[in-house]
Parts: C-alpha cells; structure tokens; sequence
C-alpha cells in the first residue's frame, strides 16, 4: 500500500465543483473512475481545496491510497489516460502514508478575474466575470490592504460551512489592472467556504464607489456574512497554486 | 435601406464553421437568427473571413442590410441579447450600400496557438494546439521569412476551393516563444482555404526538425499541396483582426 499525492488542474465549467455528491458530475468522481480503469481499485481521493460548481484550478492537490505496482511519478500519465479532456494531473507522486493535504501546513494562491469593457471576449467567458459598470481600482487596493492579517472572516464565510474556527490568516490581497482587466489575488494559510468570492464580491462593491475602502474593519469586525458584499460569480475564480509546506520536491 | 458593417468575435468550438449549412451549427446561422429577431427580416450576412470549423476570432466582420429604423452603432447591443454567449458583436456601423468586406482591400491577421511540454493545460485546451514534443523555434524562425512576400500559395491550399488566382501576399510570419508556447502570427490581404493551418503545420514539421527551413522556396515553387506540411489542427488557430482599408472609424 502506498499513498500518491496528485496535482490536478481543472476547467470548473462542466462540474457541480470538487467534492461528490450525487447526481451531478464532480471532479472527484472524475478522478476516482479514473483510478479505479487504471489500478481496478474503487478509492476515496481526499482533495486540497474542495473548489466550488464552475470554479477553476490550475493547482489543486489531492491523495489516494494504493496497492498498484505504477510507481507514483508515472499515475499522472497513466490517469490523464482516462479523464475528460477539461482534467489534467500534472504531476504526481509517492508521499508518507499519514500524508494528508488538508492537515499540514500551505499556502493557498487563488485569482478572481473580471473584465470590464463595453461588451465581453467570449474567448474568456467562462474565466472572466464581466462588468460594463467602471471599477474604482485604487480604492479596491486600499480596501484589500484591510483584508491582510490574521482576522476572525465570519463575515466572510457563507453559511453551511462546518469548521472549528472562522479565523484565518490572509498574507497578501493584491488588486491588478491590466488594461480592461481586473485581477484581485489572494494568498492565505486558509480559507472559508465562498471566503475568495465574497472577498471579490464586497471589493467590487468598493470599486463600483458603493462601499468605502475604510468601512473594511467595520465589516470585518461585525463577523456577520450580512456585513459583507455579495458572493462575486464561481466563473472568475481560479486556484492558482496550492503550495504545501516540505512538499516533495516533483510538486 | 441601409447597410450595416458588424465587427464579430467567437468562440468556435461549438459551431462548424462561419458559412452557413444545413444541419450544423454555423456562426452565420446564429448572427442571421439575432437579426431576425431584433428587426424581423429575414436577410443573409456577408461575411469577411469563412473561417472553418473549430476556429475562432477576435475580430472577423460581416455586411447586411436592413430597413430597421435601429441606428448603425446600436445593432451591436441588439444583437447581443439575442447570441449565444459564446458570439459577441464587438461593434457596429452603417457603411455605404455598395461596400462588401471581402471587395476591398483589407489585411488579416492570425495566431496560431502552439502549446508544448509534459501535459496540457485544460483551461486553454480549445485555444491552443497542445505538443509534447520540443520545437525548434530558430528553424521555424527562419522557414517563417521564406512565407512572407507575393507567392503562388497553392502548395498551401486544401482541395475544393473556388479561387480565380492562388496568388497572395504575405507581409509577415513572426514566431514566438513564451515559456511553453510558441505563436505563429502571420499578416497578410487574403489566405488561401486552409492557408494558415498550412503554414503552421509545415513550421512544426520545421520546428520537429523532419523539414530543413530552406526546404520552403522548394514547396512553395512545387504549387502542390502534397509538397507542404499537414494541415495544423482548427482549434489553435484565432483571427485576430480584419483590418479594412478605409474602415469607418467606429471599426
């Protein structure tokens, strides 16, 4: 028995997100038919980031235990083999077997992405939030700089989400424009369920000139999701990168 | 009557073709069907360039004409509530009653989409043609010069067009490297069916090193298809502007 650690980029369009659950197409599913044609082994992956219906990544992580003789550097041709073509894994390899992604220490990259213009690239329509209202880019910085730090994000978190603690600490949220594009990134230990999304959602709102960038510690402080913005469209969201601390070297 | 001048972008992955046919999805038959909708008549487009299927464009542009009292430069936003999300009109303008797009003089550009490395990624797999192989950028480079100029390009035209000359001038062939891209532009008053798929199939039998770069004047002097490389896959291939001589300024 050993245990392989995946990275898996994926195009979140087509799926209800990560995690399974009946009726609905989920990477996870994905992957575990994937695993079961190659080795014939029916497995349970325990995903790093359990990313929503149409979120993207182009790094998430995710494990497996298994008695197949494929050494663990070569599961990632062997799965791509028999995934949709919007599921790739990266790269793979064998990893300690009490090994979990969810319980060692790493960094989070995610992007949310917006197009602002007049009328939007249906090249980017599913990476790309789209708004025709003008965003207010330095006021959107001066807001994210409130976001960093470790803070209670209760107000930040949509309800449904079971976890021992809303505190989290975020190290970086930068606000970039690139011509008719917006790219808010966000680095952190950890999130909450929809955190990166309401993070974007209450950010427009300070671009659009509706919210005050110094109404953030207010906001924060009231660790009430009411408090917050609206949670920004799954469609703009990507995992960048899902670094974990003393991670093999291959990922 | 008038006559209005659209500048259309899409995503072709979902449609087979520009040009309209029967039983298949084309970006004609969408465009025709919003007109219908919005003025009521039923007209037919004259497109600028038929792209094929797969392909998509930033900026392609197409003709028709119309007795809606809807001003030239609002059709764009009447348009757009009646396309699939995957068809935006960027622009639009009336234009004099006698101009076509493909009866004056204009220039074209395409990319061509190269991806290499170990395994693709599935957030640009319908933009990108997808290589693990190495490629030779130098080589490719160096064929590219041989394209550019005035040439009889029938060595690099597919079977069943309907032309008066294969003569065309090419006015430039530029290939990039971006870590694991390279992206082949090429500019020029009018292509061939299948010209720049062509040209980029036999760069990459260049850039495999299977073809020497001063194998091109040879090709190009033998004005036989089977002299050229393979036809290169649609779904790496965007037209990126179709700039018209004179073009209203809206355009």
């Amino acid at each position: 028995m050993k245990r392989v650690l995946l990275r898996i980029a994926y195009e979140g369009t087509a799926y209800s997100g990560f995690q399974i659950q009946p009726n609905a197409p989920t990477i996870q599913e994905a992957v575990e038919k994937a695993i079961l044609q190659v080795t014939g082994e029916k497995t349970e992956i325990m995903g790093g980031s359990r990313t929503d219906a149409g979120v993207h990544a182009l790094w998430n992580v995710a494990v497996f235990d298994t008695n197949s003789p494929i050494p663990g550097e070569k599961f990632c041709y062997a799965l791509n083999g028999h995934l949709p073509e919007d599921i790739r894994i990266l790269a793979s390899t064998e990893v300690p077997e009490d090994f979990h992604p969810r319980k060692c220490d790493s960094t989070k990259t995610y992007r949310y992405q917006i197009e602002t213009g007049r009328i939007y690239n249906p090249l980017q329509k599913n990476f790309y939030h789209f708004t025709y209202q003008g965003l207010d880019v330095e006021a959107m910085q001066k807001a994210a700089k409130y976001i960093e730090g470790t803070h209670d994000f209760k107000s930040f978190c949509s309800a449904g989400a079971q976890v021992s603690t809303t505190v989290r600490t975020v190290y970086e949220v930068k606000v970039e424009k690139e011509e008719e594009k917006v790219l808010i990134t966000v680095k952190g230990n950890g999130f909450l369920y929809n955190m990166v999304r309401i993070i974007a959602g209450t950010l427009m709102e300070v671009g659009y000139g509706r919210l005050a960038p110094e109404k953030l510690p207010e906001i924060i402080e009231a660790k009430n999701r009411e408090a917050a913005g609206p949670t920004a469209p799954a469609k703009g969201l990507i995992l960048l990168r899902y670094d974990i601390d003393n991670m093999p070297r291959i990922l």
